[in-house]
């Protein structure tokens, strides 16, 4: 082990498999966890040469061979619960995004929840299978967000009793659905349904878009990969346009919505139960926020630990770049961050399967807020991991530009969050819409319940009026309690602040819509201020919940710098509304460099406790052992670039300007 | 012309072309640079097909092409200046580093300035036929800013007379120099320089590492390229590692120190003239920041007007996305801050000529001082273009995420800069040294001049007495001047808070170097409110010079935008010194959003202002003319993955999982 490593660890004030346990859920699902990872990373057919060293369609070929291997080891070994695939697959694929996510994860659920019993025994089956690869394909080129605005059309035709699929235009060719450029045979694509001359909006479709045995695509279908992106090499985004595409009424999905042989069409019962699903995605994107925050900490940390530089004192030989005040500043709280979101994240998992078995006794009173929730949280977790994992590369230096530090691609590849599965100024203005309503709520005298119930004590909307004279208690800037409080004053205020805007709006000009436009920026900014009490809230409710006490500490530390750093970041809003005072800010400035320096002797044991196997970190400079620097330099002899000859167009470089290169 | 943008450029309330003269630097500028840009876009030599469908291989071989070509036609054409040599490099490797940077930027400037000229007469001229290609080796693998820290040495022999090179550990193995990897034949290498027995520090060395006409790498020299990065393909950064490897006493650049035949050491006569290079250098960044983000600004802006989504009114049709609130929020305060950096970036270019002047003159008075301006400047721009060039891709949604929005590019390319020539937080607190030292100097009664001269007026330190009553003048939020005040009083606060913590951690503890490392994260605080006055500072007083009345409206609008949007972000600031009040920050946030209606009908013009060519912007989403989603889709068809065989491990998928992939 790294000498500066073993130091680091020795010094740690607590036992880190107990927290690496709080963060697993229990000691025995960190067992199974380790032991579901020890399968692959034991497993020689699972090693390949470093991927960053391959050209795309390399990384594809490697990535496909891995995930045709993976769902047969999974089969073989009887894996079938989603966090142990997780797991699996995570080692598997070193925590990229693999070809078939989109079958695995939309295509498989998408026919469990919305086929018929006679398409399941269609199709189930053999996409189990893998004779049958399925992507979902919804966004096109010119329409994301907007999902009325898709143009793809489904057109019933009674006649022969087809489905007639048509991309009418340039910008309803869909683009983006994973797997679709290569990988899959079928996609769930969702069309706007026109039967007996009516439209009744988007349906979803089961498209056969590949001949099975040859992979051509079938007549009347154009379909291919959409090119290199910023990230997801290993992922074939593609496009599908549909000429005329006709396919057999049974291939709509129709557990819901039906169109009969006729050509009537049958509504569905309870347009709400989609949300679900939504919720359950976006929730995953919050665990993926805090993931691969850790991932981005566990290397920045190590390596700072490792890493000597410069001199804090003369003559004496050069610290370690951990030391540095303003290189805890940047690292620690995005580490607080880090363990903030994975409550947050295990939080909404918990809740949406308590809340999916009320749905399942047709309960589906929560579902709104849990929802209006989710987006919000989903945009201000990956907003901050995303650029705090940028964060941890610059805190790398140079070395954190080079591909082995394994940083630029965990960037890559976590930042389409923030525009995938609901953009993220999308999402805050979802939240935004349940916030305002909940506020309307309170005025007109309602109470309101769950996360959004501090609107119930607004002064100037106080229901029960003994209360007026009740001013905010202090704020402690020692107490995470205290800090709750403080945070939901602030989320209280801006709620009020934009609603009031709003309002404002309302009264000078006519138009709903126009009004909302014209605070949208408050209305985010109240958005994020709720979220962030959420997270504040949920992060100081985890820590009575933690046994050991030499774990408590450190947390509780974590969680008071979670704190602090969004009051010092955010210092207007706290002493505008009265919240802190001047001399209060300055104590949380102090307060914040005390904590780090209180941290820092456990920095490495708390990276170490997300317990990154070196399948999952994918990097060169945050590995455990041996000499960093040897590890690079090993690394980069690899480069293609040195098996390459050398340029003609350089030696000798041609003394006359006349010779055409 | 695209039928969107063509109908926001004819609403637009002024000529482009001034602004572009603006920018330039007056029309004859403007006129030149067009034709020398001409001369690459015209010249077919220098057409290729898109660099993101290419191998990185493939890139630099098609990168070293066109920079032999380009230094063969800058001669054949005799342009030598070097914003013109910009100009056609820009056009020619599209706004992307080259193999010959480190050659063209370091290896011949750095002979200039300190070879003798019988080392000129034996290297200038064979480098500038490219037959001798340097770079200049200075970071090593362990060490990037501590230059002390360095390892490689160079030990003189005066029985052969000749300097023996050791690379003695891994960590002093040179890492990163551009150009090192594959195409230098030469490079200059920093080393430790001992003669006699001592050790005399760091001194610049002429190394041949490849032998010229085979570029076969010289016994004793082991150099390659360190691997793929986040960006940077068309470069080759390179590692050299020495074994006792001889080059002769003239190789040392013996300008200034001197070692002499028996090994005496000869000290220069100043060690100041080297800042006037490093301040050049961040002048240039500081320009590239300005350039880069105006580049991301440009593309987002433009998708904006032509992109539609949802809908603000119901059954009317999709607006344009430029038309929410919360985009205009997103990308005009960027817009603002590129208009911002150019003016600072010319402000710091003509600056350095001046005081270049005056160097070559005797005088060194004023390069301190703006050796710690640009120090904090080359930081602040660099970080906040950083993360604007990432929110601009954001704002364009998934497409941003593809390869053809050009976004990545600029991003991976320009993120560097953070990093290199000085790492951004150690560039923050050499500005904090001057601040901490200004304002010591005036606490001791004397008077600083320069943009620090603002410390004379604090009141704690106020020098004439007469002045104590005199309170602050009310701040109007509508006149740029008066908001340059209030960011004077915050950076007047905020750097005295840093001195007065640093003292008081003095007055606690005995060593200086702890007491600077517990106050550097208040010290970083203070040099980035320094910077953001003198960004607000430089940008209104450009206005002064702007003759068009329209023009000067417009710039009017963004510099007020640009400065009471950092008002908004810094609220905390503002309010803590009483500089502002409550109300005026609520008003503060109300005239931000009228300012984003006010600068909307000139959005897309003012991005036409920074008149980039297609072959600058490098984007398929952010052209000029057609159809954007047509132009993306033949873009996406030339993708290598679609010309990829079908991967065997899918079809057919084996049915039996015993079958071995």
């Amino acid at each position: 082990m790294n000498p500066d490593l073993r130091k680091e660890r020795e010094g740690a004030s607590f036992d880190t498999e107990k927290l690496t346990n709080v963060l697993d859920g229990g000691a025995e699902r960190t067992r199974r966890r380790k032991e579901i990872e020890a399968l692959v990373t034991n497993d020689p057919d699972f090693k390949h040469s470093d991927v960053n060293f391959l050209s795309r369609s390399q990384r594809y070929e490697v990535a496909i061979r891995k995930s045709a291997l993976m769902v047969m080891k999974l089969r073989e070994y009887g894996i079938a619960d989603p966090d142990e695939i997780y797991w699996f697959k995570s080692s598997a694929h070193h925590g990229r995004p693999e070809p078939l996510d989109l079958h695995l994860g939309m295509f498989l659920p998408t026919l469990l929840t919305q086929a018929t019993q006679e398409q399941q025994d269609r199709f189930f089956m053999p996409a189990w299978n893998l004779e049958i690869i399925g992507t979902y394909a919804q966004t096109e080129m010119g329409h994301g967000t907007h999902l009325r605005g898709l143009e793809t059309t489904a057109t019933y035709d009674p006649a022969t009793q087809e489905f007639i699929l048509n991309s009418p235009t340039v910008t309803s060719i869909k683009w983006w659905p994973g797997g679709l450029g290569k990988t899959s045979n079928h996609a769930i694509v969702l069309a706007q349904l026109y039967t007996q001359g009516k439209c009744h909006g988007l349906h979803a479709f089961i498209v056969p878009i590949r001949q099975l045995g040859t992979h051509e695509p079938l007549p009347g279908i154009t379909v291919g990969d959409i090119g290199p992106k910023f990230g997801y090499d290993e992922m074939d985004n593609g496009y599908l346009k549909m000429d005329n595409f006709r396919i057999p009424r049974e291939n709509m999905l129709m557990k819901h919505a039906k169109v009969e042989p006729d050509g009537t069409y049958v509504k569905p019962l309870n347009a709400k139960l989609t949300y679900g699903t939504m919720v359950f995605i976006r929730s995953i994107i919050v665990g993926d926020a805090a993931r691969s925050l850790a991932r981005a900490c566990t290397i920045a940390i190590r390596y700072s630990a490792v890493r000597h530089q410069s001199e804090l004192k003369p003559g004496e030989p050069e610290p370690q770049i951990l030391d540095y005040q303003t290189q805890q500043y940047k690292l620690f709280p995005l580490l607080a961050t880090a363990y903030a979101f994975h409550f947050v994240g295990a939080y909404m998992k918990d809740t949406y399967r308590r809340i999916t078995g009320n749905i399942n006794d047709g309960d589906l009173s929560e579902l709104p807020e849990l929802h209006a929730l989710s987006a919000g949280l989903k945009a201000f977790s990956s907003w901050i991991a995303n650029a705090g994992i940028e964060e941890c590369r610059m805190a790398c230096g140079g070395h954190g530009y080079s591909r082995c530090s394994g940083l630029p691609d965990i960037y890559v590849n976590f930042t389409p969050s923030c525009t995938y599965e609901g953009e993220n100024t999308v999402m805050m203005l979802q939240t935004a819409r349940f916030l305002v309503k909940s506020y309307t709520q309170v005025s007109s005298g309602q109470l309101v319940s769950g996360m959004m119930s501090y609107l119930n004590d607004l002064p100037g909307l106080r229901i029960q009026p003994q209360q007026v004279a009740a001013r905010p208690t202090a704020v402690h800037i020692n107490n995470p309690s205290s800090l709750v409080e403080a945070y939901k004053l602030r989320a209280s205020r801006l709620v009020e602040f934009a609603a009031k805007n709003l309002q404002a709006e309302l009264n000078r000009r006519k138009s709903k819509e126009d009004a909302w436009n014209r605070t949208s920026v408050d209305l985010v900014r109240a958005s994020e201020a709720h979220c962030h009490y959420v997270v504040v809230k949920l992060f100081t409710a985890k820590l009575s919940e933690i046994g050991d006490p030499a774990v408590r500490a450190v947390l509780n530390n974590l969680c008071l710098l979670y704190a602090l750093c969004g009051i010092n970041k955010h210092s207007g809003d706290f002493l505008q509304g009265g919240i802190l005072t001047d001399a209060q800010i300055i104590q949380v400035n102090q307060r914040v460099k005390e904590l780090l320096a209180l941290i820092r002797p456990n920095a490495v044991a708390l990276v170490d406790s997300f317990d990154f196997h070196d399948n999952v970190l994918g990097s060169v400079l945050g590995r455990y052992d041996g000499n960093v620097y040897e590890n690079m330099f090993e690394w980069s002899k690899k480069s293609p670039l040195n098996k390459t000859q050398v340029s003609k167009y350089f030696i000798p470089f041609p003394k006359n300007p006349e010779v055409k290169l």
